[in-house]
C-alpha cells in the first residue's frame, strides 16, 4: 500500500496526497454530520490528466476511489464508507472558468468550480447561469451535474441536466472522454452526457462541463399569496403560468407551520400578514423588458386569483428590494427547522396534479401513526418537489423521534409509490437510499442499471456502494 | 423460418404478419426514396405486449428487429439492410392518446401516435406540444423521440429530448421497462430515459411516453430582415434574446439564394423586399399576453436592430395572420430545392458564435474544389443548425454532380470537426451516416458507445448496422 501511495505522490506531488487523520478529516465526514467515513488517502489533482492518471494508478491496484466536489450532498454520495480501502478523489483544485462565449451562451469550466463563483462569472458577461441552492457558496458544478441538483430556478430553467450542454469525463479506465461542445444540437450517438450526469460518480468522473447560459432578466419580482389549501395552490399555478408563461421563475409552497417556525425563531423577519392562513405561495415573475413589466404582469395575475377567489389575500413587491425581503420567509424555513430541532426529512416529487391529494391523504395516515406528528411541508410545487418533513409531537424530544424513521419513511414513500411519484427528488441516492430505491423500483430498471453499471465499470471501482 | 413466422402469426394475427412483396414494399423503402431493404416479415403489433412477445420470439430465433414509425427519417434509420435476415417491427397501430394532464401539463401517449395528432390533442386541452417538423403529418412521436428529433421549436422549447418526462420501452431482452412517469424531477439512478431517446432502436423500443406540454401562447408574431452578412445575423440574435428572452421563438437564417429559389419554383408567394440583399433572418416572438404585446415587442426589436445598422430592411407582420405569410417563404424552401433537382445535403451544427466564421472559411474551399457550386445555405440559426447543401454550377447536372458526395462531406465536415461542431444536428446517424461518425467521433466515445450497446442488447439484435 505504501508503493501505492508512492504512486500517486509521483503523480500530484505529495503535498497533494493527504493520508494524515486530521487532514482528511473534512473530506470524510458528510454534510449534516451524521455519517464519517475512512480512506487510505485523500488525492487533490490539479490537472485533468492528473484525474486521469491517478484514476488508472487506482485501477492497476484495485483501489476504489470517491469522487468529491464540495461534499455538501445530503445523501453520502461524496463520502467513502467504513472500510478504509478507497481513496477520496477531490475536484477541488480543478477550479478554473475556462472559457465564456457571450454569443454562443455558454462557459466551459473545471469540474471544482464553486457554483456561487459559475454564477459570478457568468454576470460579469452580461449573462445568467441559473442553477441556485442553499449550498451554492460551498458546493462544486461537478457535484452538481454529478447529482443532477435542482434548486429554485428548475420551473424556468430545469434541472443541472438542462443547463448542461457538453463534459469532459475521465471514465472508469482512467480514459479522458472529451465531450466539450457547445451545441444546442447534436445527434451523433448516444447521450453519454446524461447518462454521467446524475450518475453520482459511479460511472466515470466527471471534470469539465459546457454550461448554458441565458439572458439575465431585467427584474424578478414576487409575490406572498395566502391561501387555504394545496389545491388552491395548484389553481393559482394554472392560472398564472397561463397568463405568464415562462415569465414564472418560482413558485413555492410553504404551510402555515413552516412560517411559524420562521417568525419563533427569526422574529425580526417581515409578517406579511396579520392574519394566519392555512397555507402560503411564494410566486416570482422575471421579465426580460423592465421592472415595471413585470410588476404589472404580477399584479395583475394576483388580482385575477383574487377576484376568482383563489387565494385569500396577497402582498405583491413592487421592486426588487422588496421581493428579495419575501424571498427571506422562504430561504429562513430550514434554519428555523433546524433551531427546532432533527427532524425526519423527504424529498419527493409527484406529478403536480396529485400534490394536494398526496398531501390530503398521507398527512391523516402519518397522524394515525404518530398522533400528534407535526408536517413541515414546503417546496417548489411548480416542479413538484415537495420537501416533506416529519418532526415530533409537541413535548416530545427530537432526537428520541428519530428511533421512527424507518416507519415513517414507509408510510411517506408507499404513498409516493401509490401516487406515481419519486423518492428523490433533487437529493440523489448515495448510500443513504440505496436500499429505498432497490425496493420502489421495477426489477427490469434496476437490471438495466446494473448492465450500463457492469458495462461501464467493470470492477466496480468507482463510488462503490452507491447507488447500486 | 415458416414455423418462425407462424410463430408471430399467433402473437399478433395473421393479419398483421405481412411477408408480401406489395405489403412490405411501403415499409422496405426509405423516405427520400433513395434505398430498398429486404426483410422476412412487416409485423404490427397493436399492444405493448405484443410488442414484447414480438422481440422474445426474434430473440429466440436470433431474428434482427427494425423498428419503425412513421418511416419519415432521412438517415435509413427506419429500414432494414439488404440481407433479408430482419423483421420490420411497425409501431403505426398503438397509437392512442393514453392521458392528458392539462394541471401537469403532461400527455401520456403511444409510440406509434403521428406528430400532428398529438399536437391536435394537446391543443384541443388548451396547451402547446411544440415540437413541430416539415414530416409531423406521417412521423410518429417514437421516432421522433428515438431519432431526438428537432425541428423550429428547438431554440424556446429543445428538442424532443427536452419534451418527454418518462419512456415505456421493451428491451432488447422482450422486458417491458415501464418509465412512464410525469415528474419534472427524479433523481432516483441512471437516466436511462435520455439513453434510449436519440439511440434510434438500437437498444430497446420506444412504445410509450410522457410528453411535456406548455401554456398555448396568446400570439406569435413574424419578422423578416434583410441584412449583409450572416454575422450581422448573429448581432440579431443577440440583440433580440437580451431584449425578448424566451419570446423568442423562432430565428430562421436564409441566404439569398434560397429565397431566389423559392421565388423561380413558387412565384405566387409574396416577395417581401423590393431589392435583393445577401441575408435575410425570419425571427418569430411570442407572448403569453396578447397579440398586441407580440407586436409591441417585435417592432421595438427590430426597430433598435434598424437604428444600430445591424439590419438594412425588416417587414413586421402586424398579426398572426400575416406571420403564416412570412413562414411560407422559408416553408417552401425544402420544396423549391427539390423542383431545382438533387443536391449534396449536410444537417450540420456549430457553436452559434461560430457560424459566421464557418460559412466564411467553408464556402472558398468548396469554390475552390468545385468552381461555380451553389450553397443553398438555411436553417434554425438560433440553435446553430444550419443545412448547407451543395449544388451544382449551372449548366452541370444535378444527378451527375452527385458523384462528388464523398469529396463534398469531407469538405464540410472536415470543417465542422475544426469548428467543433456536429455533422448531425437533428437526423441521427441511421445507415447513412455510420461510416461519418466512426470518422469523427473519438476512440474513447466509440468505445464506450459500443459497451453500451454490448450491455444492453448482447445479441446485437436490436435494429443492427445503425449508429455502430
Amino acid at each position: 500500500m505504501s508503493a501505492f501511495l508512492d504512486n500517486l505522490r509521483a503523480i500530484v506531488g505529495t503535498a497533494n496526497v493527504l493520508d494524515g487523520p486530521a487532514d482528511m478529516a473534512p473530506f470524510l465526514r458528510d454534510w449534516r454530520g451524521r455519517y464519517t467515513g475512512r480512506a487510505l488517502a485523500v488525492l487533490r489533482p490539479g490537472t485533468v490528466e492528473e484525474v486521469a492518471a491517478l484514476v488508472r494508478a487506482c485501477v492497476a491496484a484495485g483501489v476504489p476511489v470517491v469522487p468529491q466536489g464540495g461534499n455538501t450532498g445530503l445523501v453520502l454520495g461524496s463520502v467513502p464508507d467504513g472500510q478504509g480501502n478507497a481513496v477520496v478523489l477531490s475536484l477541488a483544485r480543478l477550479n478554473r472558468v475556462r472559457a465564456i462565449d457571450p454569443v454562443n451562451r455558454t462557459m466551459t469550466v473545471d469540474a471544482g468550480c464553486i457554483l456561487q463563483n459559475v454564477q459570478a462569472a457568468a454576470a460579469a458577461a452580461g449573462c445568467l447561469f441559473p442553477l441556485s441552492l442553499a449550498s451554492e457558496g460551498t458546493c462544486t458544478i461537478g457535484g452538481n451535474l454529478s447529482s443532477n441538483a435542482g434548486g429554485t430556478g428548475v420551473l424556468r430553467y430545469g434541472n443541472a441536466r438542462e443547463l448542461c450542454l457538453g463534459l469532459e469525463v475521465v471514465t472508469a479506465a482512467g480514459d479522458l472522454w472529451s465531450g466539450l461542445t457547445g451545441l444546442r444540437k447534436d445527434n451523433t450517438g448516444y447521450d453519454l452526457r446524461d447518462l454521467f450526469i446524475g450518475a453520482e460518480g459511479t460511472l466515470g468522473i466527471i471534470t469539465g462541463a459546457v454550461l448554458k447560459l441565458y439572458p439575465a432578466p431585467k427584474a424578478s419580482i414576487t409575490a406572498l399569496a395566502a391561501l387555504r389549501s394545496p389545491a388552491q395552490a395548484l389553481q393559482l399555478l394554472s392560472l398564472v403560468q397561463d397568463r405568464a408563461g415562462s415569465s414564472l421563475t418560482g413558485f413555492e409552497l410553504m404551510s402555515a407551520y413552516c412560517l411559524a417556525l420562521v417568525a419563533r425563531h427569526f422574529p425580526a423577519l417581515p409578517r406579511p400578514f396579520a392574519a394566519t392562513h392555512p397555507q402560503y405561495v411564494l410566486l416570482e415573475l422575471s421579465s426580460s423588458e423592465s421592472e415595471a413589466h413585470a410588476v404589472g404582469l404580477l399584479e395583475s395575475a394576483v388580482g385575477a386569483a383574487l377576484e376568482g377567489g383563489i387565494i385569500d389575500d396577497a402582498v405583491v413587491a413592487t421592486s426588487e428590494a422588496q421581493s428579495r425581503g419575501l424571498w427571506q420567509v422562504r430561504e429562513h424555513i430550514s434554519m428555523a427547522q433546524a433551531a427546532e430541532g432533527k427532524n425526519i426529512k423527504h424529498d419527493i416529487s409527484l406529478p403536480v396534479s396529485r400534490i394536494a391529494d398526496y398531501i390530503a391523504s398521507t398527512e391523516p395516515r402519518l397522524q394515525e401513526a404518530f398522533p400528534g406528528c407535526r408536517l413541515v411541508c414546503f417546496g417548489h410545487l411548480g416542479d413538484g418537489n415537495l420537501h416533506f418533513n416529519v418532526a415530533p409531537p409537541s413535548g416530545i424530544d427530537n432526537e428520541a423521534f428519530l428511533v421512527n424513521q424507518e416507519k415513517v419513511n414507509r408510510v411517506v414513500h408507499d404513498a409516493v409509490a401509490a401516487f406515481g411519484g419519486s423518492i428523490s427528488a433533487e437529493h440523489g441516492i448515495g448510500a443513504l437510499k440505496r436500499e429505498e430505491l432497490a425496493r420502489y423500483k421495477s426489477p427490469v430498471e434496476l437490471a438495466l442499471m446494473r448492465a450500463i453499471k457492469r458495462a461501464l465499470d467493470p470492477h466496480n471501482l468507482m463510488n462503490p456502494g452507491k447507488i447500486l
